[in-house]
């Protein structure tokens, strides 16, 4: 059997976003999201960590080829949300772009990386500030249990 | 069902503390600590890692909200533990305040946080030095395996 | 029954290496490894990551002494990898020296250290590049589920 | 005489920014700019460093009281520019707000700090990237001679 | 004319400290130090910065050897202040600890470093909060004009 | 006039080198060089600072276009010094691949970008260890009193 291990790549983009639900009230939403509820915006220099698990082929001695790995985070990650307003883009049309759901739409993103299946995905949103979605059925208690 | 995701906050203090075990014999001391055990202590900059999961609130978008956790760790943790001399705390008055302990400690604080169950306490001494704790209970081996 | 907690202690070490594989022809190196592939070899400053759980002992409120690690650490890790050219050493004399394959070496050599058993491997081949190897007969599925 | 030390301290804050100039056509913006002149504009955490140069004072042992500078630091600096749209303040009316042009701004709001003469003021928009300026008048070619 | 480079070397020691001036009554000590003043003191994990400047050597290609450099540290700075208390050395028996004295103090050290003359020394308190002295007889304010 | 600002750019590589001068005998060569001098090289995650001073152009707000810097260091640059090793450059065919002679090359290599003279060139070999060569004629004592 050959053995597993893990990689985890870094990929960063600087984004601006509004923290605003249309499910709640004027006076709610700033209750709920402060002055990050401003109607002009904010932004950050988000990083994401994809981590991907799988046999080290005995050949390259790699989990997964990292120059396929980038050409996919490019096209599908930092062309789509590098400089961007992440409240403009079609999946925070009714969603609120926190950085936890922007972590589950990563990870849907990442989701269609062939090949290799991808373990979670990481968003710091400051340094002192980041999350991390394991996908979805995934029973987090059991796991720090 | 919602998805589950982890939020992971850094806070940051400085502190003193000295390494002396009162069971053991000044010998034993410095043996196991070395200079740490130096009668005059030493100091850090301690950073501090809490992870809390939870289920993704469909409003907010949020696991928790941080204002809260913020006030939360500002009255229990930063007031407490900032600009202080571990040993002097009533928590290590026959504790050793290692940086394990320190966790432990940490840990039993945010247990008292409201709404959210903590997952772990990590702490970094130093930039080559950490600590994790999952609480109580927990069996770790499993983890691993 | 004690408390457990996780050491996470990081060692720094610069080396060089050259991605080659004898299994394959001189295109299929250059497809699978691109500039990693060229004849002379480049280098990194790696960052290896040792994560140790265990009980917390009483008297000394340590789950392992740093000092015992670093010791270990010094001769079975730094002495051999810091300024040196991993195709050279008789790990990678058949092995491609990927971070992935180094994480398996090194996860090799601190399973000698007595005492406390290692939990993991953690190597940062660059600022955006890290590999994770739990050691061998891992699940690591069963772990992200 | 009394010996002179620079004290360098960082703030941070979040903020979102398009960078547009009403001077330029469209084509001329986007030629400018790139992808940083999307309507929608993107974001940042901008890490700001201010450095004070003065006499040790022999009582105390410092250059400047610390709460001093961060209290006037968040009422001038972090209250004004955090979790904010640059284009939407009154300084960046008719101003570009490009780094060069917020570190200006920067300078500018900390000459008005009462006892100690700002040095320069450098601002991290990423981790790759950052300004410096050093006041009006300043001679920079004769500082690099 | 050989050319001229600048080494910057960084070394690490944590400490402890307490901000108290003798000279000073008790209410203005709490004023000048805040927190700072508590008697039980707290402590960092210090950054020391040295630079060294001088011509390139044609045959080594060095400006100084750094092993002959970290052999000075190790002695005269790290085995003093590393795991120690600031207070408790005779450096400051009459001397308030700040950073800013202890900048004037590793450069008092340094200044001892046979062959090549120390540039300045920095000191990181912590990771917002630095400090920089550049000798006796430096005249700042022609440095930033 | 215009004011005058500076950008600080980073770029990384990652590249061997074998600190070994032709004009040394073999022991000259150890005792200056220790572990750097076996014959298989090491290497690192080089980290290039590239400092440039200018007027902020008023219309566009900047000091120099990013995207032209970026441009030139991938071409001049990245394209010759990353996943190399640095012995086997022209430029290194008889001067050690010293940082700070490597330093002094890219001062050399960035010189030749056009409209914005460079003013000084930093490189990080390690997190602990860094040069800065500010080009020929530079009067470094002169800087520093």
């Amino acid at each position: 059997m050959l053995p597993r291990a893990t990689l985890i790549r870094r990929y960063h983009f600087s984004a601006s976003h509004r923290l605003h639900a249309e499910s709640l009230t004027a006076e709610a939403n700033r209750e709920a999201f402060g002055k990050c509820n401003n109607p002009h915006g904010h932004g950050h220099n988000y990083v994401v960590t994809v981590s991907v698990s799988g046999p080290v082929e005995r050949s390259t001695g790699m989990v997964v080829n990292l120059a396929d790995l980038d050409g996919f985070a490019q096209e599908h990650l930092l062309d789509v949300f590098h400089l961007n307003n992440l409240n403009t883009l079609p999946s925070f049309a009714t969603v609120v772009p926190t950085t936890e759901n922007l972590a589950i739409e990563v990870y849907r993103i990442f989701a269609g990386f062939p090949g290799r299946r991808i373990d979670s995905i990481g968003i710091e949103e400051t340094g002192n500030n980041a999350f991390l979605y394991h996908g979805p059925g995934t029973n987090l208690k059991s796991r720090s249990a």
